[in-house]
Order: structure tokens, then sequence, then C-alpha cells
């Protein structure tokens, strides 16, 4: 038995095992599809030609966040969430966030493009912002957009660096390490470019919020 | 002018500016420690000796985490919040969320030395950390206790990576790397010794959890 | 004279020069097997088509571990051995230290997928680990798998760091330091994605008890 | 002869050669001094107890900056500079810049603690900002401040990163990449602390405008 | 709306907002040309594949320096501008920095091929050097030329490290390194490989110079 | 409860939990010793002025590996294990990992200063170290012992870096990075400066071999 | 003007200006082979498929080093040097050293793949090596070739780290580290790859001799 | 046997063994120095407390290189080498060269301070430099001298980085990356701030030349 998949894990934690696909040979994602008696599963960071070359692709799939659903999305859930992006480079992961709450069951909103480079435009959605349950900031480069959002409101603010940017962006080690260092207090993070992960974090804190 | 308090902080994002110690000239901090016009402050990193020589050293002083409160803690709050530590040598940052935690109106619980090189003691301790609507996690050396907490649990967890350790421990990088790349979903992570962070995150938590 | 084996290696050390294929030239490669001289080899990180564009391509050779023996296997000897794998992308580095270990004499098992974010995985298996000779844990990420088995076993645990992952595993060099690191005593660890090195350090282990 | 001044800089580049005093022997450092021969100099970078240690302390010494000025400035010049500082501690290299650029015969202004988690405390100040010849911006940790200043006005910015902040601040490297890889364009960057260069560069660019 | 252009960016800084293709979806490429509305736009990083990709390539597109303008340049202003190189391989990132400079209303000159293992070279232009209102210096691998620059004109040395080179040049990061910590008092860094980063800064001191 | 001891790990592991001084408070320190109960520990990396500090300072304390032994060691038990070191300044290691090792039951023995530099010293040597059950080899600078021992000898080889030497020495990563990449096949690695843990493996292999 | 050669370096230094053709676009190598005038020259780093672009692909081309050599060799000069490499993956970096010893008028000699790991294969060679005016040590991983050598003769020993390795070889950084922190006094070290250079420095050192 | 002297050295490479005083514990200083038995003997970084708490402190000691020297020198032998400083900050390493050279038996000169930031005092020495069988240059924070001096002289150029400057000169880092990736050819490098090694290097050309 070379796949053994966590079936026991939305018990436990409330959300199912997802499937991190890049790095997995395409036998074993073809097992591990085998293996999923109809539970609800996500896949991620799945490109499109490695998704068409599947034994059965997934329908439910979405080549500009790289993600899959398989069975359908779980029981929908209350909670006003942004997902907020620095610049265009960004999207990708944002929409990897975007679709990891969908199929979380949520309806969040995508904020593009408010970088810090123009103020006026944090300025103009700032409300909505700070009208939410959770934001999610997808940054790259300085990743400033993190600070400057956790200074402006008291949600909670999960920021995700991107590895958008060249040079001293360092593929994203200075997002990274910016929103880390951030001088806004109580901001959190994320690995580089795992909007997977500042959703299901999301999740925790709406789940443990409902109970 | 040369210190500008942010005093409209609290409205903001419900929480006061807090007075990051280290790397201030001491006359500075005399100067904030002027301005506060009665507001409840908490000082953060203030070494013992530092601390004596203050023109006025306020009372509540705390060496262990290195914290001091002025005008008093905020209005008490609810929420059933656990700070967890791997081992010994993480204590000072658990106790710097801690006393965080209590300045914000909590009533936190300290869950010490239960790390993964002897499971039992986690396990003991595993619906407590459960039952929590937040759960932080202080680590040093291999931050492994993060991933096997967030593994176990649906709450939020908030990894703090610490300093604990020498040679590839890298100074707390390591910690906080095994923390970003956790094959549990959705943990999130502070700066190393960050404990003041991990507990400002929490009271983003409950505060929006709140309204 | 480009090519200079070290045929001798087996009376020093018991066991034959590897001969690592990436990075090496065909025709370099090509002179080498045609050194041989019908001694038992082991050839490592041999891709598909570098395999394929060989002079006379080995016969035995797999490429899901990318390895490949010539002139069969040395001598059976006794040990038990487990490799364990954290998840289903350790599998290519799990597999070469099990042909490596094949090669060497022994029927090793593997037990896939028994990462930290699913603890009972481990919990099942934990008795056929504990009854080994040696175990080889291979793991990326967070590399945590090291630190829970070295605190549950007492016989050799040598950790495998492997690639998987990506922004803040840093190519495995978080998964490295993080088994370096470890909280469990006595641990011991090989380069990145080593397979082979693992298996090659257990053959020393046998080797030694068997005098 | 061990030491050799570079007197013939002013004639080359308009600036004399300023002496890091830090890392030199005091006796070299005494010998420098009794060889300037009257020449207006700046001495960076020495501490209290050296300062105190000299043969002939120099005696327009000022600690907070750690700079000493001998046979004083240069013939005054025009130019509005503003130096900003994001927090208390980046005072220290603030006040080297605003000692070089007064040594330089500018009468610059100081504007401290306007970081970006109190933005309402930048606002207040961007008119006077905007209103520069050329702006020097200090901001450790994050260095955000950078990015957020370059997207408002349109004058020369050059970003000074501090080495302010702990973990993954970096030791100054997080500011400084982040600066580098600012979302706002244009924007110039200095070594970690390095007030005295970012003032020497103004000194370039009112120096290249007043011929 | 996934696209959010900073129209307002040349009444706050005088640049309009650039457009880096590298990262962004064709699509999103796409709906930025159709937003711009006639304003003139500089796009950089655009590879030729790419360019030609678009719905509707621009035309005034230069695969040197990868650079588009669209709608016109900005109105001629006056500055004598010097881009200098150290070596062939640093020509693309120079040519961005021109392109970028002419896109602002300049007409700088390139001299190149001047670096320092044959100083005669840099002797014969460094009158028409010393002669300007700025210079950009491009340089790789050990980045030497900008201290010799730097100690030999007093005007303002932009250096821009570049990726030239192999093993210990770190992709750039050695001669960005020895830019930060040159020995010439005064010179400023832009990100490596980013001669529009360094040409907008030019703008800026020109534009701050013409008011 | 601040101090949670791991009493079952003989049980689990057949060795007792260790106790790494350097980091914990001494109260933490002194509250430890009061709950050993009798129990056979070893403390590490306790330096002389903290173990005088103590409530009750262990009588079996030895500066110089800067471990002291509490309640006697563990029963004898037989092998031949070498330590072997290659330049004076790496004895503080080695002299922690004999400790381990005695206090482990063990009767090891000292081969000092046989670094590579001067070949003849390893030669004199080498019989018996290939007659041995498992060989430490501590080694700072470029570790370049490990690799000439790995490929001399049969039995395991447990390389431990230490951070001995300057600059490119990095601390011990050289030393560590280059024992992971040696070109000897099978050598197993521990954390720079970490004796305890190369002796603690040891005892492993010893364990696994006597049932 | 885009090119400019250094035609005065022979008297300088006594060597022609070599040209790295790696990051250079083929139109200026053209223009650079346009201009050499008769000039015996080296090219380094052409890879087989620019080489074949070529306006005028040399004759004198050997795609294993990467070199190709136009208008001939410098005059023959007498030196005995020996290149020597540890595997032979480290082949083609040790076939541009020689090349260039060629190119410089000598005819050194290969010893090839004698590697720490079987260290018999050095003692063969050994009074070869001492027999030398200068000895090139070509070395990947570990790079403990270079320590021992450095310890077994007096002649000059210049180290050429090699990218062969994987994981903790770091592309070479870890050989470098190792050859620069050896416990072998006074060898000396270039950049990764670096043949050439390594070569060049012979050169010096029997130019230097000659005179 | 805990020291065991390489007493052979001087056969084997025409220099005895150097003594790394940093790092080691008097008492075996105190071991190596009665083992001596009339040797000439070099000992390196012996700060001068740690010279004055000898057993039998030697007499010739200087404190400024931190040098001691044992039994006198080695027999004079000719040659004539430059040692080359940039900047005074650089002297200890340039005085720790100078005393190797005459402990080897040379007469060498120092030329001090004649960094690039003012590049007339290194046109007037150059025609000595040019003069020289080797020439040492020692430079930090950009470490450009060394390729300035590799571009103008033919002799063999040894480049020292020193761990002078501060910030983005990483401790010696980055002259000593920049002095690797040298756009001056056949340029060689030692450790950081490792006069001694060369020192010893020179040695080795001179003696390879003297045969
Ligand atoms: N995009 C992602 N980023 C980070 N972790 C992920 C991602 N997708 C899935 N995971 C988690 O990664 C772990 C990998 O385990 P495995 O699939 O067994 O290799 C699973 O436990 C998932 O929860
Ligand atoms: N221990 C701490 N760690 C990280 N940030 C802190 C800490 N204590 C206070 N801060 C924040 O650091 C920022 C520093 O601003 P300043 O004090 O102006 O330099 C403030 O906005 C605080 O909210
Ligand atoms: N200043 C120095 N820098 C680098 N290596 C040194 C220095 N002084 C002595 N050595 C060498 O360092 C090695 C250290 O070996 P040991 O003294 O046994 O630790 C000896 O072989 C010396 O040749
Ligand atoms: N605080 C400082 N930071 C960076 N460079 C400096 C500083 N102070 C002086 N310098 C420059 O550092 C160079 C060092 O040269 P030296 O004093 O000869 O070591 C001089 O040319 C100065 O222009
Ligand atoms: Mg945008
Ligand atoms: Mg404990
Ligand atoms: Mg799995
Ligand atoms: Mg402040
Ligand atoms: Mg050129
Ligand atoms: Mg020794
Ligand atoms: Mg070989
Ligand atoms: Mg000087």
């Amino acid at each position: 038995m070379r796949v053994r998949l966590d079936h026991d894990r939305p018990r436990r934690i409330g959300q199912p095992e997802a499937i991190l696909c890049e790095g997995k040979a395409l036998a074993d994602l073809d097992a591990i599809l085998g293996a999923l008696q109809g539970r609800p599963t996500l896949l991620t960071r799945l490109a499109p030609e490695r998704h068409a070359a599947l034994a059965a692709p997934p329908k439910d799939y979405d080549p500009a966040s790289r993600t899959a659903i398989v069975n359908g999305c779980l029981p929908a859930r209350t909670g006003r969430v942004r997902v907020v992006t620095a610049g265009t480079g960004d999207l990708p992961v944002a929409l990897e966030a975007l679709r990891t709450l969908r199929f979380g069951g949520l309806s969040p909103d995508l904020i593009a493009d408010i970088g810090v480079a123009g103020l006026w435009r944090l300025e103009e959605q700032i409300e909505s912002i700070r009208d939410s349950d959770a934001v999610v900031v997808v940054a790259g480069m300085d990743g400033a957009l993190v600070s400057v959002i956790g200074g402006l409101v008291g949600v909670p603010v999960i920021g995700v660096p991107t590895s958008v940017g060249y040079g001293a962006a360092e593929g994203g080690r200075t997002a990274l390490n910016a929103m880390l260092a951030s001088c806004a207090q109580g901001v959190l993070v994320c690995n580089i470019d795992n909007g997977f992960g500042a959703a299901s974090a999301v999740l925790r804190i709406l789940e443990a919020r409902a109970r």
C-alpha cells in the first residue's frame, strides 16, 4: 500500500485532507482519486497538463488557481471573508485561496490590485475590509500591504507572501520576512504562495467561532 | 518632537500601541511613558536592568516575560486560550504571550513542556487544547509540535518559533520554516520569539468574533 | 585515463563504489560500465532518457527510483529494515533507499504515507517500526516525522530530508535542519534526497554487527 | 606610512573623505586626526568610550549619532531636505544622516515616528515631505514606509534600512530587501544603518543641481 | 474587477504607473492595455514571445530591452544622463534604463564596456561621466565599477547590479552587496537587473530640480 | 506545572531524557533536578558558572565537556567505540561525546588530532578505527576527516561538525554541509557541536544489536 | 560603440582578455569576433548550440570544455602543471583549465578521478603532483581533495570548487567554503566551476617566475 | 595523548604547522608549546589576554597581528612581496600576513590605504606592485581593490577579504564573493581575515620557484 489517506481528518479538524498534486507521480494521483470513496476533496497545485493526463480528470477544474474539486464542496457556512491582492501578479495565489474558501462552504470576495504604491485604491476599499470576519492579504515584492492593512483594521489579518518579483524579492522570502517583521501588531503569516493554507486557517477561525 | 504615539490605534484595531523597548534609548522610553496620559499600555522586551534605569520604572513589571503593564489592563473579555510549549527553554516567549493576553482582558492557560519527543505528554493534554478558541504553540529547534497539534485539532493554531537550540536550529529560522512548511493544513505563524504578536493575533480573532 | 574506479572499495568498506550518474557525460558512463568487469554495481540518479541513451542500457533498471543494478546484487544478509515515508511525494527517495538495500542483500519493508498530520497512521505502524534493526525515515516539508519516531523507538533512526514542498521548505533545507535540530535524541541525518546514502549507512550498521 | 588620507577628494567629488572610526585602532585614529591639517572632516561610528580615549578628543562630538565634526562644517548651501523615521528605534541612524547633512552645509528637518502601522501620522506630514528636494526615509523591520512614501511623492526618495527588529528582521536585511523590491518606482537604497551614505547622496544631488 | 490601474500616479509623483509584464497572465495584460485610455505607458520585462501573443501587440516594442512604449513618450525634458556598463553582458539592463529615460523625455547616452579590469577605458570616458546630471552604473560580478566611479565624480551615482556572472556572483547578490558596502561615499543602489528603477530615480532627481 | 519530564523515555527508547541546560532559567534547572527522583540523568551544555549557581550543584561535573552526571551511569554494556578529532579545537565536542558514552555504560577511546593536513597521523590510527563497532568523527573547518575515514573503514561513521574555524567556516555550517555532501558513501551526520547526539546514536546502534 | 575590447591587456598582465560567452547576445559575440584583428583569443563558456549559431563559428572549438581558440595559442612556455579531479563529474571544469593552459603555451597533464573516498588512487599519483610547478585541484561535493593534497605537497595548490553534487552541496558553495576553510595551510581558491581562472592564475605564477 | 603535532610537515610542504590559538583551551596551548622541541613555530590569532595567561608566554609576541614566533624564524629567502591594504581597518590582517612572511624568511613591504575610492593613491604605488613576485591584497567592504590591481599587473594576486564593514558587507562575505567573482582574470582568494593563509601561499609560490 503506497497511498494511505487520512480519511479521519474531518472528524479531528473539521476539514478533509487536501491533495498537494505537485511532486506526486500521476499513477499515485490516480490511486488517490480512486480511493476517495465519494468524500469531498480539494486538489491543489495541479498544473493543467497534469490534470489532463490523469486517468479520470476531475470535471470541476480551474486552471487559473490550479485547483480541482472532487465530490462537491463542504456544506455552506456563514462568514464575511475578503481576499485582497497587492498586484495583478498575485492573482493566482489569491484564486487558490478563494477556491479553497468556496470548497469550505463560504462566499468570499476578491479585492484586487490595491498595493501601497497607489494608496487611494486601498482607502477606497478599507470599509469593506474592516467589515470582515477575516482578511487574507496576498502580496509579493515588499509585502508592505500587510503592514498597512494590519494598522487600519482590527480583524484577523493573514498575510500570504508571493513569489512575485525578482532579485532582492528572493522568490518571496522578502515579502515573507517583511510580513513576519511587520510593524503592525498581530498579523499572521503563511508559507510563500500558500493561498490554500491561508484559506484553511480562515476555516479554522470560523469553525471555532461557530461552536 | 521625537516621539509620536499612535493614540488612535484602539479605535482602529481594538488594541493600543505596545512599546517595543529593545533598541530604544532610555531617554526616549521616558518620553514615551510621560506621554501615555493614563492610557493602558504594554511594554515588551524590557530587560530588568533597563527597567530599573527608567526615570519612573513601572510597578507592574515581570522580568521572566520582560514585560511591563502601565495604567492597568484592558476590560475583561471571554475566550478559552491555551499557550503550549515544547520545552522549558520556550517558557520566556510563552510568558510574553500569556502577559499580553492578560493585558488584553483574557485568562489564558499555560500547558508547558509537551514536546513531541515524549508524545504521551501531548496526548494527556489534547482534549484541553481541542476545547479552545485558539491555541498558541511555542516551540524551538524542529518546531514539530505545531504540525502534530495542527493535525489533531481544528481550532486556530498560531505557531511561535523560538530561538531555542543551536547549530542547525539557526536562531529560530529552522522552527520558523518548519512551521511555515508544515504538513498540517491551516496553521499560522509569527516572527521568531514573538509571543506578543501571537497573543495580539488571538485578540484580533476574539474581537472579530465578539462583534 | 579519464575514469579510475575504486575497485578496492568492497575490501575496505564492504560495499562497492556506486555510480552517481547525474552530471556525468554519457560517454563517461559508457566507459565506466565498460570497466566494471563483472563486479556487482549500483547506478543511482539515472534519468530514464539517459538510461535509454547509454551504449548498453543495463536491463535491471527501475525508473521510479532512477537506479540500475549491473551484474546482480550482493549476497543476501539478514536484518529487519523499514523505510518509512511521510507523504506520497517522498516515494522516489524511499524507493532509492529500498533498491540500495535490496542491492546490498536485504529485504526491507516500505511503510508509506504516515506523516504526522494524521498521527493515527503512525500509531498503527509503530510496533513494526520498533521491531527493526534500523529505520530510514524519508520526509520533506517540516521533517517532523523523524522527531516523532525518534521519540517512540530506540532503534537507529536515519532521517532523509526530501526536496518535497515549496517556499519555506527551501528545497529540503528546512527538513534537513529540522532533523538535525530534532528534539528527539540520537537521530542521524543524510543529505537531501539521498536515499542511497541512508541505505548505505544501514549496510554499515548491519555489517559491523555481523562481525 | 600606515595612514594615507584622500585629501584630493573634495576636488573630485565635492565632499571630503569621512573617517569610519569603527574597526580602526585608536592609535590609527590619532594619526588620522593628526594628519588632517585643518581640513573640515566628519568622523562616523565613533562610540562614546572610544571618543573619550582619543589623544585629543574632538570637541564637537554627538553621542546619539556617534559623530564628531573636526575643523568646522562645509560652507552653507540651500536645499530642503527631510529625514523621516518609521519608529523611535530608527533615531540614531536618522541622527547620523542629519549630522552629515549639517556638516555638508544644509539645515535638514527631522520628521520622526510616522511608521505605517499608524498611517494618519504620515498623512499629517505628507505635504512637508512632498515639498522637499530629497527625502531620506529611515526604517527597520518591514521597511514599508519607503514604499508608501515613494508612492505619494515624486521627489528623490532614499531609503535607509535599519537593524531595528529581531528574528525575521534579519538584522536589517529584510528592510533592505523590501526597499530594493519596493512596489513604488524609482526609490533608491543605502546600506543598512548607513545614515551617512544617504546624506552624502543628498549632497551629490544638490551639488549636481547647483552647477 | 481584477485590474485596478493607478491612473492618478502622474499627478502624485510625476510619472505614470509602469506595467511589469513578467508574472502576469496574458489575459490580464490585455485587460490592462485595454484600460489605458490613451495614457502614455511603459511596459517592462515583456519577453518577445509574450509580446507577440498579446491581443494587440504594441508597435513600439524593443526586444533587446524587453520594453514596449504605448501611446507615446512623456514630454521632452532637459538633463545630461549617462548610462554606463562594465561589460557586454550588462547591456540588456542598461538598455532598459535607456528606454525608460527616453520614455521619460530625456536623451541619455550609453557608455558601454568600461569595466575596471581595463581601467584605461574608464579613464577615457571620465570627463563625460563627470559632466552629467546623474550617472547610472550597470555592473554584475564584483560590481566594482560603482566604487571606482563613485570615487572619481561628484554627481549622483546610481548603481544597478546585474545577474551577470556565475558561482560566487550569486545571481547579482554579490554585485548588489558590494555596491551597498562601497568604499565610495554616497552612491545609491537599485534592485538587481532593475534598469527601469534606476531611470525612474533619475527622473525623480531631474523633476525635483526642475521645480 | 512548568516542568514535565519524560520519565517514560527509557522504556520507549532505552535511554533517559537528557537535560539541555543552555537557555533554561536556573530556577527551572533546580526544579528539574528536584524532580529526578533518583533516576540516572545526564546534563549537557552546562557552563561552569551556571553549574556553580545551581541550588544543589551536581558533584560529578566536568567543565571541559560541560556535562554533569546525576544519580550515576547506566549499566555497563559492551562495544568498541572510537571518538576521533581532527584538531585540538574539536576537543570539547569530543569530550561531550565521550562523557555521554560513559554515562551510557561504555568505555570509549579518544583518538585526538588526526586531521587530514597531516595524513600520517590518521594512517597510524586506522587499524584501531577499523576495528570498532562505531566511530564518531569530530571535525570543524572543512570537515574533510569524515570523508577520508568513511572511505577507509566499513563501520558506522557518525560525523559531528564543529563550530571551530572562522570566516567561510560559517560557524560549523561548512563542515556540516561537507559531511552531508561527502564523497564517501553511507556516513551519517549530527547537528553542529552535538557530541551528545552522536553518542546517543551510537547507543541506539549498540542497543539494537544487543537484542 | 557597444563593444570595447581591452586590447592593451597583454601588455599590462601578460595575457589577452578572454571572452566569457555566456550571457552575451549572439550579435555582440559576432561583433567581438569581428574586432579581434588577428589577436590570439580564448572564448569560454560557449555552449555548442551557440557556437554553431555564430556568424563565423571558430574552427578550434571543443564542446567538452565549451571553449574556442581564435587566432592560435600564445607562444610556448615551460612549466610542469597538473590538473587533478576528484570525480568524473568534475571533468568539464578540468578540461576548461587544461584548454586555457594550452592556450597559454603550456603542456599540462590531467590526473583524473582520485577523490579521497578511495585514497590509494591519490597515493599512486602523489609523486607526480609533488613534482609540479603548480597543481589545480578540481573537486565538488565536500571539496576534501584540496585539503588532503595541500597537506601532502608544498607546491602552489589552486582549488576549483565545482557545482557537482546536490542538496547540501549547495551548487558548489560547500566545496568552495570547505576549500577556503581548509585545514591545510596556504591553499588558494577560485570561483565555482572557474577552470579558466585557475589556469590564468597558474600563468601569472609562471610569468612572474620567468622574469 | 590529546595533542598530536604534525612535526613532519616541513619535510612534506616546506613549512611547519602553525598553531591556530583561537578556540583552543589554554592548557592545550601550553601542552603544544611544551611539545615543540625547539622547532621554529608560528602562533596565530592569539589574543593579548590569552598570550599573557599562558604558562610560558612566548617573548616574540606582536599584539597588532595577534601572532607569536617561537624558536625563531625560518632561514632567509629571496622574493619581492608587497602586502597592500584598501583601508586602515584592514591593517591587522595585513600585519598577520607580514609577520607570517617574515617568519618564512622574507622581507615584505606594506603599502597601506590605497583603496579605490581615491584611485590616485593606487596609481602612485602601481610600479612597486607590478615589480613584485607576488602581491597580497587585503580589502573589506566591496573588495574592489583586488579587481583593479588584478587588471593592472600580471604578477600573482592573492586577495584576502576582511570582515571590515557593516550591514551588506556581511562580515567579509561580500568582499570574499566579489574577489571570487572578480572581472579581473586569474586572481586567487583566501578565507576571510586569513592573512596567514595568503602569506603561506606566497611561500609555496616562492618555494616552487626556488627548486
Ligand atoms: N497547496 C498546499 N500547500 C501546502 N500544504 C498542502 C497543500 N495541499 C495539501 N497540503 C497538505 O499537504 C500534506 C501533504 O501530504 P501528502 O499529500 O501525503 O504528501 C497534506 O496533509 C495536505 O493537507
Ligand atoms: N515585542 C514586540 N514584537 C514586535 N512588535 C512589537 C513588539 N512590541 C511592540 N511592537 C510593535 O512594534 C511597533 C514598533 O513601533 P515603534 O515603537 O514606533 O518603533 C509598534 O507599532 C508596536 O505595536
Ligand atoms: N590563522 C590560521 N588560519 C587558518 N588556519 C590556520 C591558522 N593558523 C594555523 N592554521 C592551520 O590550522 C590547522 C588547524 O589544526 P589544529 O591546530 O590541529 O586545530 C593547522 O594545520 C594549521 O596549519
Ligand atoms: N559610516 C560610514 N559608512 C560607510 N562608509 C563610510 C562611513 N564613514 C566613512 N566611510 C567611507 O569609508 C571609506 C573607508 O576608508 P578607510 O577609512 O580608509 O578604511 C572612506 O572612503 C569613507 O568615505
Ligand atoms: Mg497593479
Ligand atoms: Mg522538557
Ligand atoms: Mg499523504
Ligand atoms: Mg513609534
Ligand atoms: Mg568587455
Ligand atoms: Mg592539530
Ligand atoms: Mg569516480
Ligand atoms: Mg583610508
